[in-house]
């Protein structure tokens, strides 16, 4: 998508073709920075403090970093060093796991000598393919969006989302605004309810930024608020992405969703979930399996943003000396989705649903 | 309740016995800045920017308002533009046209030469009574934690509170804090889960420093994470207050506390309201009816926090150029209401189960 008009990916290789480039999404919205990976420490640490984020943006930078890894030194033992090191970034989202066994299926067994342009090559291959992927979810759910606008007959459709399942979450496109941009695009009048997505302000800072950057009609909302929205009958329909799906349509998202979810369901407004496949994580019969990140309670008791000067500076915000506990993710149960949205389609929430979409996931067949 | 050892109220009056005193609650939990109101206008402005917030207090405060105008010039004249200017600073909060108009009760009519000592005298007891009817609340609320303290049988008894219905929402005590004030007193082991309250943060500014001060063990969450928590069994009981109950028992309370209501219902905690009578509104039939109070945006674009150096600064946290949309309050249904705690006892939210505690109001008796 585009920034100032300028076409972006949300990572993207050096005029060297090795060194990886992504945009710092932890000085978003106040400052476009470009940084640069040029190990895969530096992939694994913009992994974990978040320089990247989103599910399939995650494993993309994964790939990258393995390849990055490979270049320096393509021994079976600095391949196992980087799956370690990059596994251990961050526990829920899937398709980390998912990418990096992309990864070991190409490089293991492979000379040494081949290692490097093999990773790089399939890292690529990794990125091409999301995007794609993406651009069909949007397909897909430019159905569902174009049959509640025309049921509504006027005024804006209001969709409301949760955290930030955008193109900077993916390598372009998006997942769950992905439908958004092609409604949008195809003069559907759209507007978008953007929670704020406390504690790190997904919403606010990098939802915000990207509809506000190509255009989009939005509102910034509290978390606290869309329930309200809904009740009010201001929301025709939710869309969020998600970390991890359960075979059984479970899912697991940003830390809020289910209260989102729960809400849409107690006013009959249609929650969707959009995902790549590679957020279904198939060993798991139900989403309560998921490991839940815990994270630093810095990011509740504190908060960065920009000062009059235009600094980013951090500010303490809760009582001294008062814990606070940082569970960064939760579980949507499937009875509460209305629909997923998938690069093969749209299908319900449950396991009938997804292997009806990926029938070749049917062993029991 | 105390701060440090030393008890307080959360309003009173100066030794000249003229002028009000007030904590600052905008400068909390960074600062304990004592304010005093000289001037109608000085109880307005602090109604207005939330240097006083929740309801009781609300409440307190415009009574001393009248108070003020009346000692200044205690013509009809004065009487109505005091009136006029507070009942004007904030649409939700019903306890605000209760106190104003025990204030007119008194004064309307009376010799000018008496108004202000008839004044003062009103909103004294006023608040005497409010520090009275929050214990009578405490009371009522105890004996529903000392049951479920009991049932559980070990580890404390989990509560998870949004916004702040503490001591310094009102006069005293609290509303929804009172019967965790009186558990803890009474060696019942209890936690307290604070919302943070966005984008106010009265749950991580105020109840976790009021709770901190007083000792109960508290801990912040951001108001995503309580869905979650309740899922996950670590939740035993909501409690939260409420700005205006209608006479159907649906309650209008902190935008957000729909979210909890309904996710309580839907995973089986049990979620109680507590109130004085005062916050009822007896002419609303339903809480959809209810006033909603718009905010500036600002408050969702910008956050103050205290800096390094200890000072107390304004960030700005969204992207530019965003709008935000800031509706300060919602309405929980009734259904969704486990009961109500009041300071004549413990009801089911309905109509019936309102005038059981209140059969004064049953005018088709």
């Amino acid at each position: 998508m585009k920034i100032d008009g300028v076409p972006y990916r949300s990572i993207w290789l050096d005029e060297d073709g090795r060194r990886v480039q992504i945009i710092d999404q932890t000085l978003l919205p106040h400052k476009l920075v470009i940084r640069t990976l040029s190990d895969v420490e530096a992939a694994a640490e913009a992994i974990q403090v978040m320089r990247v984020r989103g599910a399939p943006l995650i494993g993309a930078t994964a790939a990258y970093g393995v390849a990055l890894a490979m270049m320096a030194d393509p021994s079976e033992d600095a391949l196992q060093r980087a799956h370690d090191l990059l596994r251990a970034t961050r526990p829920t989202a899937v398709n980390l796991h998912w990418a990096l066994n992309e990864m070991l299926d190409v490089l293991r067994g492979a000379p040494l000598g081949d290692r490097a342009e093999l990773a790089y090559a399939r890292a690529a291959r990794l990125c091409d393919e999301d995007v794609e992927t993406c651009a069909a979810i949007g397909d897909h759910g430019l159905g569902i969006l174009r049959t509640l606008a025309a049921r509504k007959g006027q005024g804006p459709l209001n969709i409301l989302t949760h955290c930030n399942a955008g193109w900077i979450a993916c390598v372009d496109w998006g997942t769950a605004l992905a439908p958004i941009y092609r409604a949008h695009d195809e003069g559907i009048p759209v507007h978008v309810w953007v929670d704020e997505t406390r504690p790190r302000n997904q919403g606010a800072a990098l939802t915000a930024w990207e509809l506000g950057a190509h255009g989009v009609p939005h509102t910034i909302i509290t978390d606290n608020a869309g329930g309200h929205l809904m009740r009010l009958g201001d929301v025709d329909v939710c869309i969020t992405g998600t970390d991890r799906t359960a075979a059984n349509g479970d899912v697991c998202n940003k830390i809020g969703t289910y209260l989102k979810a729960v809400a849409a369901h107690d006013t009959g407004v249609p929650f969707y979930v959009a995902l790549p496949y590679s957020t279904i994580d198939w060993t798991l019969e139900t989403g309560d399996d998921t490991p839940i990140e815990m994270r630093s309670a810095d990011e509740i008791t504190h908060v960065h943003g920009r000062n009059d000067a235009g600094e980013i500076v951090r500010v303490a915000i809760a009582a001294p000396g008062s814990p606070a506990a940082n569970h960064a993710f939760d579980v949507t149960p499937a009875r509460l989705v209305t629909g997923l949205i998938t690069e093969r389609g749209v299908t319900d929430a449950s396991r009938e649903g997804l292997l009806r979409l990926y029938p070749e996931r049917d062993h029991a067949a």
